[in-house]
Formats: C-alpha cells, sequence, structure tokens
C-alpha cells in the first residue's frame, strides 16, 4: 500500500536520558514536519531507549538528503545516539535466496503480487533449478549457482552472488528455505539485513533436521522462528517466533507438513516488520515496535 | 469425581500384530466385562500398538486380584506385552514437593479440594518452612528436611523421605516447583512416577533461571513443560507444554509472573492426565490418550 | 503424494452396538483387505459410532465396484448405518469459486501445484475478471459469470455454473472468500462438500464485515471459521477453526491483514482434511479424524 | 509488590492534540516529579489520546491532595481532557461475589495470599453458603444473602449489600463466577469498577450455558472473557480474552472441566491489569498498557 505524501522514518537508540524526546519532537515540529508516528520504549533494565518516529516530508523545512547530517549534529553526539533515516518512497529491494521447497517462496510472493508489501523483488537466487517455474509465474528473474560437492567454487559463487546483489541495489535479502550457510563476507555485507526462517521454536533445535529432533524428543507442540542472520548458526536476533501443538500420532513427516504452514506465516510476519522499519536491535534481541 | 460402578484400566504397549484388540476385547466380553472405555493408537514408525481399555467389574466374572495373572497368561507372553492394571475405586496417593513458590501447590490443592480428582494427598515434604501455612489452610501434613549446604545429611534426608512415602503408601510423586536435584534412588523407586514442572519450552533453556536465559536469548514466546523425572535432568519424557507470547518488553522479572500461570496449568494438565490412567511412555516418549 | 498401492476407505456412521467393528475388520481380513488405518469415535451422548477404515485394494477379493453393495447387503441394514466408500486413485475434483482477493487463493493453488493434495482443479470461478491473472499464472481456466445489480439473471448463472461443474465432474468446491450466497439448489447438488473460510469466530460475527463488528465490540481475539455450507448463511457443520490475539491498536483494516494469514491456513487444513476422507458429519457437527 | 516511594497514577483521555504529551510532562517535571512510567496511545479512527503517566512523589511540589485540583485546572478544560488520579499507596479494597465454584475464587485468594496483588479483600458475598470454607481458609470474612425465587426478597439484599460495600470501602467489585444478573443500582455505583468472568469467547454464546451452546453449535475452539460490566447482559467492555482448542470428542462436561483453567486464569489477567491502573474505557471498548 504506497502512501500519498513521502514520509522519513527515524528510527533511534540510545541511554535513556530526560528531554530527548521533547527536543527531536520539538526539532520536527518547529521546522514543520508533520508527525504521524511516534513509538518509544525504554529498557529499564540496560537504562536504553528506543523510537520510531515518522513525519511528511511535504513542508518539512530541511531537505531529505540534509535530514541525516541535522539529526547527527543536532542530537546523535549529545545523546550517544545510534540512529537510521528511512524514507516511504524509497522502496525496500529484496532479494530472495531458495533451495527445493516452494511454501515459503509463494507466500512471499503472492504478498509481493498483492500489493500487501511496498517494494521491489528484482531476483531470486538458488542454488538448485527446482524452483524456476515459481519465479517464471511471476516473472522474476531467478539465478542459479550450484555449489560443487567439495565446495570448491564457493568463493567464485559468493562473489557472483555479491555483484548480482550490488548490481540490483537490494537493500535486504530473505532467506526462503535456503539450506546453505551465509558466508560471513555476505553477512557483513548486509549486517541484520538476512532474514531467515528456521523451522523450530529456537533455540531448541539449532542445525540440521529440526523436526526429527523434535520427534525424537516427544515435544508436544512444535515452532518457527524468523530471525537476522549473523555469524553464528541460528542465533542471531529473534524477530518472530509462533508454534503449534501436535502430539504422539505426528511422525517426522507430518511434523514437516505442519511445519510448513508455521514456517512461512513467520517469515512473512518478520518480512513485513522489516518492511515497515519497525525493528530495532540491541544485544541480540529485537525491539519490535507494533 | 468418584465413579458409582468400579471399573479395571488396562494399560498395554506391544508390537502391532492383528488380532490383538479382537483378542482382548472378546476376552473381556465373553467374561461379562462392559467396555465403557476403548482407545489405540498405532505407532507405524516402530510398528507398536498402544491400548487403553476400560470396564466394569460389577458382573466381570474373573476376580479383580486374578485379572493381572489371567492377562499375563493369556496374551503377555504370546503379544510380548507391557502391561499395567488400574482399579478405578484404589485411589492414587500423591505426595508433593515444594520449596518457596506457591502458585503450582495452591493450584493442585484447589483442584483437590473441589473433588476435581478422584485422589489421595497425604502428605507434603519440603526443603523449607516456608509454604507450612497452605498446608495448614488445606490441613494436610507438612514435613520439612533442609539439607545442608554442604550436603553432608542428603543421604539422611533421602532416607527419611523414602521412609515417609512407603508409610504414607505413595503412589506417585508431584514436584510443583521443588528446587532440588531427585536423587537416582528416589528415581529408581518411583519410575515414569514423579511428575516436574520446568519453567521452560524444553529442550531450549534446561537446568537452572530459564527466565533468564529466555530473556537473554530475545526469545518472542515462553513456555513450561511437564515431565517424567528420569536421571537425566530435564530430559524424561513429555508430558504436556504451553506458551504464552511475550514482547521486548518483558523483563525477567515479567516472565516469572507470566511464566506462574502456566506453569500451574501444565502441572496440573499432566497430573490429571497421570491420575486418569492416559499416559503411556515409549523411548522416552509419551502416548497421551484423550 | 500419490500412494503406490490403491486403497479404499470406508466412513460409516451408526448407532452403537456391540460387534460392528470386529465384524467390519473380520470381513476385510477374511477378504485379503490389508488394513492400513483404523480408527473410530463414539459419541456417548448420542451413543454413535463413527469410523473410518482405509485397506489396500491389491489383493482384495471383492472387485471395488462391487464393495459398496457388500457393505450395504452384509452391514447396512443390520446396523443401521451411513457410510460412503472413497478409493485413493480416484483425484478428488475441486471447483474454486472467488471474488475479488488473492490470498486463499494463491494458498490454495500453491499447495497444489507443489503437490500436497493428490486432487485436480479444473476450473476457477468468479463473479469478477479481478484474479484472471492468478488462474493464467497457475494455466488453470477461469470463468466470470457477473450478476446483475438487480440479480435478475441469477438463475441464468448459476445454470451455467452447474453446467460447467457437471462437465468438469466436480466432486468439491471451495468458496475461497467467495463474496455471494450459494443457492439452495447448489448446495442441495453438492450436500456437505461445499467449504467456505468465513472471517470471524463463529458464530461471533455472522454475516457481512467480521472484522468491523469485532472492531466495533471490542475483542481482544479474532478468529476464522471454515465450514461445510448450509441453507442458513454461516451456521453449518464447523470443520477448523483458529485464532489470533489483536489489541487496542489494531483498526478495522490492520484486522483484514491479519485475519487474511488465518483465512488462508484454516481454510487450507479444512481442504486438507475434506481430501484425506476424514470428516464425518453428525447433528451439524463435525468428526474429523486424526 | 508494595512499592517503596509512593508514586501518582494519572490516567487521562482527550481528543489529541499536539503538545499534550509535551505539556503534562513538563509540568510533572518542573514540579520535580520523577516520571516512572509513561505510555501513550493514539486512536487515529477518532483521534483519541490515551495516556498512562507514573510518577514518584517523594519530591513533588504539590501536594497529593492538590494534584487533581491543579490537573483540572491546568489542562482539563484546555484540552477537554477525562482524568484519574491514583496513588501507589492507597491500596484497592476488592470484593469478590461468588457463587458455587471455587475456581476463580482459589486462584485469585492464592494470588492474594502470595502477595502478587498490592490490595485487601475485606470480604466475600456469595447467595450460597457452599464456598464459606474456601473463605475461612484464607480467613476473610463471608456473608451470605440468598435471594428468594420469587425474587421478592431483591431490593432488600442489594441494600444490605450496597450498604457492606460501602462500610467496607470498597473500590472494586470481581464477579467470580457469580451466578445472578448484577442490579443497575450497583452497576451505577460501580461504573466500569464491576469485572465479570463470562466462559465464552464473546460475543459468542450470550447468557445461560455457554459450555451446552459450544457443544450443540460443534465450535472447534472455546474460550472465556473478562470484562467490565454494563447495564446489558455481557456486552461490556470488553478486557482480557483467552481460547482453548477443543475437539469433537469433547462433551459439555468436558468443556466446564477445560473451561475452568481459562476462566481463573483470563479473570486474573484482568483483575491485574484493573488493579496496576492499565485499562482505560472507551465506546465499551478498552485501551489495555502493558
Amino acid at each position: 500500500m504506497e502512501q500519498k505524501n513521502p514520509t522519513a522514518i527515524l528510527l533511534l537508540c540510545c541511554p535513556d536520558k530526560q528531554g530527548i524526546i521533547t527536543d527531536i519532537t520539538k526539532f520536527l515540529t518547529d521546522n514543520s514536519g508533520n508527525i504521524v508516528y511516534i513509538d518509544q520504549y525504554v529498557d529499564n533494565v540496560d537504562s536504553m531507549l528506543f523510537m520510531r518516529i515518522e513525519w511528511e516530508l511535504a513542508k518539512f523545512v530541511i531537505p531529505r538528503e540534509k535530514i541525516s547530517e541535522y539529526i547527527h549534529t543536532l542530537f546523535a553526539g549529545r545523546y550517544d545516539m545510534d540512529f537510521n533515516i528511512y524514507f516511504s518512497d524509497e522502496k525496500p529491494r529484496m532479494a530472495i535466496f531458495v533451495s527445493k521447497m516452494s511454501h515459503c517462496l509463494y507466500d512471499l510472493l503472492a504478498r509481493y503480487k498483492a500489493g500487501e508489501w511496498n517494494i521491489n523483488i528484482p531476483c531470486i537466487i538458488s542454488n538448485h533449478e527446482n524452483l524456476r517455474y515459481v519465479a517464471d509465474q511471476f516473472n522474476i528473474p531467478y539465478y542459479v549457482w550450484s555449489i560443487n560437492k567439495d565446495h570448491s567454487n564457493k568463493d567464485e559463487v559468493e562473489k557472483a552472488e555479491m555483484d548480482l546483489l550490488k548490481k540490483e541495489k537490494i537493500t535486504f535479502i530473505v532467506l526462503a528455505r535456503y539450506m546453505q550457510i551465509i558466508t560471513d563476507k555476505m553477512i557483513a555485507a548486509y549486517p541484520h539485513h538476512i532474514i531467515n526462517i528456521h523451522h523450530s521454536f529456537l533455540p531448541a533445535f539449532i542445525g540440521a533436521k529440526p523436526y526429527h529432533q523434535a520427534y525424537e524428543r516427544g515435544v508436544k507442540i512444535i515452532g518457527a522462528t524468523s530471525h537476522y542472520v549473523t555469524n553464528e548458526l541460528d542465533a542471531g536476533p529473534i524477530i518472530e517466533q509462533d508454534v503449534v501443538r501436535i502430539t504422539h500420532k505426528d511422525t517426522p513427516d507430518t511434523l514437516v507438513l505442519k511445519g510448513r504452514d508455521l514456517e512461512k506465516i513467520v517469515l512473512s510476519r518478520a518480512v513485513t516488520k522489516h518492511i515497515e522499519r519497525k525493528i530495532l536491535t540491541y544485544k541480540n534481541r529485537t525491539v519490535i515496535f507494533s
């Protein structure tokens, strides 16, 4: 749903001091920025303030290319502040990585096609040909780089992928059941901008075959977890989780089937929050604005 | 809710062969045992049959003290069967172990007092005096054995506890947030008859302070797990689990509060299933009849 | 997932009498029908037995076209039994009715394309052109009959639709957010074979705009309900329901968005159960085998 | 959990205008009121601001008995504001009304006794003697007024109850499965200060025997709803709801049992929010601060 009036979104995080909120809202109001969203959260354990504020650019006195500089000069130093500025009319550009399973990919593309998300998806990348027909259905370029069994071409593949991501000006990546480890180099290029779906209730059942692990352990509930990818496997900041009840009648096969619905919904909820610029990360945790 | 007509309950487990169900139902019917409940489940992965069958004793030809012998002679060998016989008018005798927190204890005793469970609770055992007032409110004997910091009296305490359990003819034990490790000896005396509540979604956050672990990991959902106690910590067969959604606003303190309701409900659901003789265990998993 | 060995599935319902299960399993076994699934449920309130039994046809002595006759002759009269026979290699033929929203349609077609369901979808029917592009993506014929505002062509449209359903040998219909009332005539042609998704937790918020009704009432949870269509609006036997938590921050618009995921999952779960022949209906309620 | 430093809590609601939050926080800060909690919510549909702000009284310049007057003079008129002031060291005084079922009563009293709530419970009122033993266990006065079958003494009973509530300075009432209609007069005396638990997912199954209604309708999920009592039966502002999944195997009796746990948890969550002064009501809906 495209917005009529472009807005700027400021996401910030800093030690909690009195006056910050007043200072920033005053700055925006004084410069004719009509605030359309404001939400903040104070982590009392660590005395940190997290804030999301959004205002209309139409009559805002400061030109958009200068906003970041002004925030930096006026507030960042004084308040020891980390911040990011986004503009509602600059569509995020999302790349999807897939392997062989189609359920998450279809869910992402169906939302995209229905206009649920204000983004572009310029490419789908895979290590297998299997899902090319899905990309074709939606007229999205599909690139395959298969990795040799001895991983001898891993660097080469990574370079080709990175080149494509750069060429397509990709701003964030979604791993839609992509069954390969992402390299540190790619993670470094997209810090907290790669979203993975893991098919378990993390931190339970890290790594391979979580549904089989769940079956062996005899749990009564299974889950799925979407998180930002970091260097440590399945250990990045969690964005969203959900669960479904199972019974002793479930086998690894039925868990896989039941899990599919969880995976696609949990992944898409995380993607939505990311696109809406409603996620801040701190100490390997996420603050999710509503 | 006490039943008018005493019934016998047969719980069995054996390799799945054709004819078992027919044989047993025929045996009961031929001997005037009116079947009031029958449910079975076949684990197709391991080709095992699990069955629960309950019949009225009123006109049953075989005297109750002979039933086990008959089942053993007629079926156990032929079908390689494990089985247990229970009688509805022999009330389970439950001991509760507690430390300092009252929420699970109150929940158990409120159900007991309201007549929700057809059991006796002859004693409450603790390592602290803190909850004596609750036991007093419900007129249940409360025994305290505190364990020295150097654990020097551990054997002595265990012996005293085991003596009491024996004297009171305890048939199963409920650990209602009892913050002590149960010894192998006691576990051996009550195999799959000690029910614990762990305040996490197992196998995530095994061991101490799971809510703090959950907070640190930044999960979006917390859980509670009731399970039978085995020699390995928090690794016994899971009976019941449930979860509740949390947010970044939750601190370890609010997690503890939110978790309390989960813990007591999940523990009591497990106790209900155990009392109703609706749980079979197999390969560290549970089959739960409905 | 297509089965290698064709099977027959018998779904039956009758007053509960001793011997039925034995009789039927004996009949199948005596005639070399290898039973691969058996589940039954006794409704003790009404003393009714519900049963689902599935056996391999490969060595079954009775030819498949005679099975129904044999069951009828041998058991139906004696036990006052309603029953249906299905064959696993006779694929259900499903028609989808849609209006303007794509989320349920995509979810159905993505599963179909991924081979999750052993069915054929020969046609999609609509009162609007809007979703033709989705049908085109999946190469499924898309038929549009728009109904005049004065409903003057209603009979004509119905006839055309019924002709198509007949021509395509449709065995069941899925209303994937189809915003038109189904006529009594069509319901009569597909009794308990038309599955609807209603975007509320029935019986709350029957009729139009349930999310707006939910917003006005200030509920804290919204739901979706899939059910068989009967002559009374939104009152047919419920197959599946699910819910999601909301807050005071939700507006009718965000409820619509949150509801979409519920709707598609709840609808697809119902379709799965229907395809697997695991639903029996009785007294406006469903028995759902697992 | 009693707070060391007394605080004042301001709950307000007014049309959303720029400057309100700044004005109020400035007023508090200027007068040495250390703010320990601030949360606000803007209803964009109706352009209304809802706010909860809490500050320490220790060094606050304005004496507590004058605070309300100051807020009224300085802000209420200018901003067309409804507001309430509470003090953390003025314990709410809660009366409990019960009939015959003990589960909600035990849950409330167990929390009270464990110090989970900073309140007093001076009395329990009933129309039956049944639960006197519970009140006795917790040493709380228990009053019984039974209403004649012809309701001839209804006025008299109400007067006696109202006198007691007044004498005991009751600030809010909890109906813990109290099976009587509350009179308009009592509702008028405690507007949005009487909390009821209804044993269904409102607005489904209003009125008597909701579990039986749920069984007849064949729903797959049951719920419980806590709400403020208003003159219209089961139609007041909803505070909290929760649900539990059921199956065709459930009978009205098992629904009653499953519902009990829902009821007590949902009621206690609502009571917690009320005691914490985190509920605002608007247009028959609630705003619940976290």
